[in-house]
């Protein structure tokens, strides 16, 4: 089984070393288990360094868990969120949102994967209508699934918005550090100082193994979460293996140093491909990821020896993902067989 | 930090050695996320090879979501759960099987958390009342949370029972490789050949990380069981890091030393309590815990040193689990321990 | 189609003669549907001289969703209902309000249908610890499915005990005229003034055709029942003529009538089978139910010509529900044809 | 309480006289409660006399229950429904459907509220991908929110499309009655021959006091769909009072003469309008509505004396509902009206 590095996502990628030398670390002797442990105690401090010590913070295993739960707990079942289109949210869950917390999803058309207040407000309409179910979080993914990034004052814009209407703003942080990485902030800029009031913060796309953690910017909002973890069977057992990964990859600025790599990794690939001339990227390349639109014929023989998803089958887009581990070679060597493709 | 052993939970071990190298041994390059990989491949053969060619196999991150999910996959939400009134699935998952699949539990007196025909055939009835929430699946925990194991010949009776009724047998198998040790048979014989149509088999207790498998030996049952996965956010994007550790579980009898030691260690503890003579061993002594009823004033002072749950706060009913790395010192430490205490 | 009386249920019955004279009093014209019309705000007003003016009311179809979603505005899914083993909530339901609260339904063995402080504090453990649903809520139904009645005091003491544990009382009122009938006092006593949270108070069975109300005690509790209400599928668009049935119950007193009648009947039915002297009656008759022990083989008899469901086939219990528009007659016939298969 | 009709909705209206007294017809002697009678089984009879005698026929409270209730049966949380943009199943519903069956709903624009091949087909992707809510429900609306009707081959065409990807098509007959009039058609060539699989049949909106009838043509969709009535909340205990309405709908085309009064008072109201000259009429008028665009101001000043609702507030649309029991005189009033307002 050998396997190759691709552009197909970051979670295709494996465990950072640094990750892996603190699974290690903790595994000794017995601890409490369900995150009544030291190690878990400690995640939390460190995750409270850079998120600030009024938080409520919560591990769970996923991102879908992260994001619905987080819902949840802001959230009654006649509730509707507000969120793009392109949403993970709402496009790759399998319909999560809907059946665990009840709420509709308002989506918005958002071509670059960015809420806008004038997108956000069509769907402002209807509260106290008892036919309607009521807008109550507005969500946005940071960096967006289309790898852009909304800066700390279109943040800060929307979560205004969200709070004039008693509105919360949710935040889907998959790749919040290739966001914070990108704007060259902290992450307190772009979550609680903007307005957040529930952060997911990603893990898994950063170089850990598995895990995410719910960050609530308002204790009013976490009163219940542990009831909902538990129920929302997100509660693990072994919890200190899931809070080890977070104390080393907010350790020695693991986090900024991975993401920054995956950044400048997907900057380089777009230089290489707009230097070869070819192929039209169609996002600006603010993250992690290329967006480009590739001749049909070509994408099957291009998958052949580098695994990538197809985005969009009318248009022909297609993405490419860097990631923590992604190196110079490998871009080198991709960007050369697309070379070789378009030369035939 | 340092982490002493304690008879809490096998939960509060950490992982065999063994699990964390395979971990290290599948880390390198990218794979394809959520399943399509190699190594997750590999883990369903090596599960297949103990339950059969003829199952259908998917990795979730933990119990109560192999048990809530696997139950979701054989029901509608207008049925009912038969399940000892002691199941975990009824008193430790905070509603998590009610507000998931909608349906109702219907327990069943336990004293010694096993099932009996007698006693499930008191919730068989109102079969095609629709003001009654319908029998649909009998739900067994094996071995079971009072520690005790039920034969094969007792499976497959309530098998029959309950396909006699058009009904489906779920096993909780959080601990399925400790009974079977204690049983000396394989997995075959207390689960397909006995009649079991859904099982979830568990690592975490045995030695594992995190991972538990969701076994069907019905393929009808797991049809659409990877939409339910995903909707039930138990999908895992680094999925060879749970298929690896299944791998390194069942390589070399790992999952039966594991095992083996710790029922070996219960039975050890078992005795020696039997032979200080002063404490009343409450449950039959077949797997991985000791039931004791303890005089109270000493549970407090004995729990100083050694961390462990008090069953039963009314008859001060205390349990004691051993796990793959409990010591013949811990006990003998634990031991002497009761013995000063009762001593003063 | 020619319909005798029987003693299977009081909704066997028809609708009473000055109900369907209220429906045609208000067919005329159009009002606004959903509930903005001048005939549900006279008929919540007519509701608020017997409940309080600090009530907040609101009608549904049945009652299922009456306690259903009045359980749902009092809890979250992580919640837990301590409520009767007899409770219709738990028996009768097909799984309604796990199905819809998400909510696990914890239940106390009563014999007479009532619960106890002793009998609920059994579940009055857990709080603060997330493996447990939460106790939120405490269901008592009144008059009982078993034909007996909470006193004020009775209430008043559960109310308390749920209120010192920061929980709700709910009451399933579906027979509660029957129950303030048999106590002699008015609505408030056993409601608002004993410490009832939120009221389903009957209107099916006691004379109207169909129509129940949710009544809220607690203003905080009712904020976004009307979202409740609406989502729960249980708003009715010609509102107008639930409305106007709950008015004209309460003019006239025809809900004491109603209830008073019925009451009498089965005192009535109940003397006369103790002065026949073969028929042991198991329940205190304190409501419109007679609760009785039939030899078997006379049951399946006297089902032929006067419908009535048997309770509990194993100790061949029987229940015999009087209503509204019981005769005496009635009553003369029934006893003499069990008279006369006894004699045979 | 004097009532006076306006254009708000065919659910403002009141009961038909024919209706009422249908339900002092019934209203005689005991019969079994929830469905079990011989007014209920008529009910049914005279329904599938209409529908065919190889459909399944349920009745249930409001329309709400009879679409969400429908779908549920025809699906599992981690499906999809596929509908208009302006389906009342996605606007009007507070979030029933995604709060009951799980299921995701994606829309299509359609501005006359008629769902086309084309804007079916942007969703048909995305089977057996995990990650992605699985369509397996179109539903329409038959005549549509917008006042159009399909023809017998638009339905048909959707079916086919429907049952090539084993998808089912499910149809909103709130007005069907309307629809059908309008295409001079019986109910057999809009819903069993044009391949629908369910239909909610509305009684409410064509004249009665409550009650929809749930119509599957496939029994296997059906089979277990008297537990989802009632774990749904909407089995009615008094059923002859909803089940005597249909045969009354039913019997002497009573359904039929007040669905075509209501459509003739519609094409009569767009005639004046059109002859009026002033405002543009937005939508076919095809069933019982007419859509038009007035001047802001005037809206407010015409809504004094008839009340009717503003369909699009942005563009100043406004939508008049006709009725069965709408008169030439109440037309020509608020013809006479709008144009004295426009004088001015």
């Amino acid at each position: 089984m050998k396997a190759r590095r691709g552009f197909a996502s970051d979670n295709n990628a494996g465990v950072h070393p640094d990750i892996l030398k603190a699974l290690h670390k903790v595994n000794e002797g017995h601890v409490v288990s369900y995150g009544d442990d030291p190690y878990t105690r400690k995640g939390i401090e460190d995750l409270k360094e850079h998120f600030g010590e009024n938080t409520d913070i919560y591990f769970v295993f996923n991102g879908t868990a992260a994001n619905v739960l987080g819902i949840k707990a802001l959230s009654h079942s006649y509730h509707a969120v507000i969120c793009s289109d392109l949403a993970h949210l709402n496009v790759d869950e399998c319909g999560a949102p809907e059946k665990y917390t009840g709420c509709k999803l308002l989506t918005v058309p958002s071509p670059d994967g960015k809420l806008t207040p004038d997108g956000i407000r069509q769907h402002l309409h209807g509260f106290g209508f008892e036919h309607h179910a009521q807008p109550r979080i507005i969500s946005v993914t940071q960096s967006t699934e289309m790898g852009t990034v909304y800066t700390p004052h279109e943040i800060k814009t929307i979560a205004d918005l969200a709070h004039s209407f008693a509105m919360y703003l949710h935040m889907d942080g998959a790749r919040i550090a290739n966001a914070a990485v990108s704007l060259g902030t902290d992450f307190r800029k772009i979550t609680s100082d903007a307005g957040v009031d529930v952060l997911s913060f990603g893990g898994t796309k950063n170089g850990m193994m598995f895990g995410e953690a719910v960050i609530f910017f308002n204790p009013e909002l976490s009163r219940d979460f542990k009831y909902v973890r538990k129920q929302g069977m997100q509660l693990g057992s072994k919890m200190r293996f899931i809070s080890a990964q977070f104390s080393a990859l907010l350790a020695h600025e693991l986090w900024k140093k991975n993401a920054a790599h995956a950044n400048d990794m997907a900057q380089y690939l777009a230089e290489k491909i707009r230097a070869a001339g070819m192929i039209k990227i169609t996002q600006p390349v603010e993250a992690n990821a290329v967006f480009a639109i590739l001749p049909p014929e070509l994408i099957p023989r291009l998958q052949k020896n580098f695994f990538f998803y197809v985005w969009n089958e009318k248009t022909c887009e297609v993405r490419w993902m860097t990631s923590y581990d992604t190196t110079r070679e490998d871009i080198d060597q991709f960007v050369k067989e697309i070379e070789k493709l378009f030369a035939r």
